[in-house]
């Protein structure tokens, strides 16, 4: 591997996929905390709100708060989810870095998700990536259910193949292959990424697993090996999805970052700080922490307190 | 890919390695139930006994009365570890269909564990091997810590070559690589079976991943891509180490079960009747299940359920 080649980015969804179905208010405070112990951590990539439709997602109702008191660290790009016009300008108004369009590759999931179908999404978001390309703000798109849908079971490669080239072509620099019910395995996933990667850059895609059935790492493993090196993680495991009967978290940053590291891949994270970091926001939110690795060590840390104690 | 390589082996090790370290006893009657619905799911070979010192491991006691009273399905392999000639006298009287002697990669480990030199616990085997092999009997090994050692750290892969070689010289038909603290990586894991494969063929070799750190699927995916075809694993997760601290389960059977179907290997399991098994011993020991497929198929039946009442 060459030195890029051995880079591997981040994108830290926690504060905004993470957080964005908790049943009880996060505090701003909160949120801020998070936010900055994530840049701390070495994190260049932090999804950090979304200027969705209050009503909708109560959970972001603060986003403009957040983005205008926000300690930004240079270097750290702090990015926003915009469905359309109006969370745009919002997006602007905030100085946020970049923003993010979202589409699904299952037409039953769009209309549950977002009330239209995928081809109005993509209509929908084009004067969004007009606006965004004319303010010149990055615009990254996301497309759920790559890997199956909640509604629909499998999902054909070529519908995600349409609405992936559909948002390259309307000016994405960058589309995330979502996995949103975690329902993927290594052989789906290579499947999928072998038809895109025929015709699209490895660059341009990133990966987005949940790991509602432990397959997460095993499949961005596979998107490793096909040449990704956008990997879409939180921290401590956070998030969830309401439209997605039995989904569980995204697949835990701490665990991403082990394995990357364990690779040999370079990602600029400190895993201590990280683990600090998933720790920290779990105790929050008074919720377990479901990074394998953040368990283990502590578990570990725990057994050598004891051991310590007992040779006392 | 041809039909022979599609063809994955499940050895089952929940009913031994699984529940050897329950704090409190096991009957007799839940073990029994537990390896007949293995069989029933199409596991073809179970890890159902120890024949170890049951002062030294307690849960372990009954091997002799289990395999006396096991219904055998015919076709699977019933095994059972040995670890001295007294093991095996105990376990050709017991009828059963394999055996396995165990050593270690990591020095401190086989002292805590075996209480003996790695050398030494080689040259323990030798009589088993040769008394086993007289009888008919094929013997498996074991080698632990291959990918870390929780006292040692990393181990070197020259030192897993050298016990691997030595029990496979000395008639091992087999030899399944534990990583018994999960902190290896797909990186390790990988430096480690090219090492290996150079010169011992892939058939002679398994998999034994624990999912401590969370990354036992993509370790397992990276020993599939290196050609390996036998994959240890626990129903339910169930295991940890008693000489292993922070340790937790063994990789889930039912997750490699499912990304092995995923990748369009042939296991010849019933995943459903598999789920069930997992689920049965989970209720039997008041245990939380530890695989993710079987959390969330349940997850989605309550789902369904809930759904199902609402529109009702």
């Amino acid at each position: 591997m060459t030195a890029t080649d051995r880079q591997v980015s981040i994108v830290e969804v926690g504060a905004r996929d993470g957080l964005q179905n908790e049943q009880t208010p996060v505090p701003l405070t909160t949120k801020l905390a998070l936010i900055d112990d994530l840049a701390g951590a070495g994190i260049r990539t932090i999804e950090a709100g979304s200027f969705v439709n209050p009503t909708a997602i109560p959970q972001m109702a603060d986003s403009d708060a957040l983005f205008a008191t926000l300690r930004r660290v240079p270097g750290v790009t702090y990015t926003a989810l915009t469905p359309n016009i109006r969370g745009l300008e919002r997006a602007m108004a905030a100085r946020v870095d970049e923003v993010a369009v979202f589409a699904a590759a299952s037409e039953s999931f769009s209309q549950r998700n977002i009330r239209c179908s995928i081809a109005e999404s993509l209509q929908r978001f084009e004067p969004v990536l007009a606006q965004a390309t004319a303010a010149g703000i990055p615009v990254r798109g996301y497309v759920s259910c790559v890997l199956g849908c909640p509604y629909e079971g499998s999902i054909s490669p070529d519908a995600v193949e349409r609405v992936t080239r559909g948002l390259l072509d309307m000016g994405c620099y960058e589309v995330s292959l979502g996995d949103t019910i975690g329902v993927g395995t290594p052989g789906s996933m290579q499947a999928l990424l072998e038809l895109l990667l025929a015709d699209i850059p490895a660059h341009r895609l990133a990966a987005h697993c949940h790991d509602t059935y432990g397959q997460a790492l095993a499949n961005i493993l596979i998107a490793l090996q096909c040449g990704l090196r956008r990997i879409d993680a939180a921290v401590a495991g956070l998030g969830g999805c309401p439209f997605a009967p039995g989904a569980t978290g995204n697949v835990a940053t701490e665990d991403v970052v082990y394995m990357l590291h364990g690779m040999g891949f370079d990602t600029g994270i400190d895993l201590d700080r990280l683990v600090a970091a998933g720790n920290a926001i779990s105790a929050a939110l008074a919720r377990e922490n479901a990074s394998r690795v953040a368990t283990a060590r502590t578990r570990r840390r725990d057994a050598r307190a004891q051991d310590a104690a007992a040779t006392r």
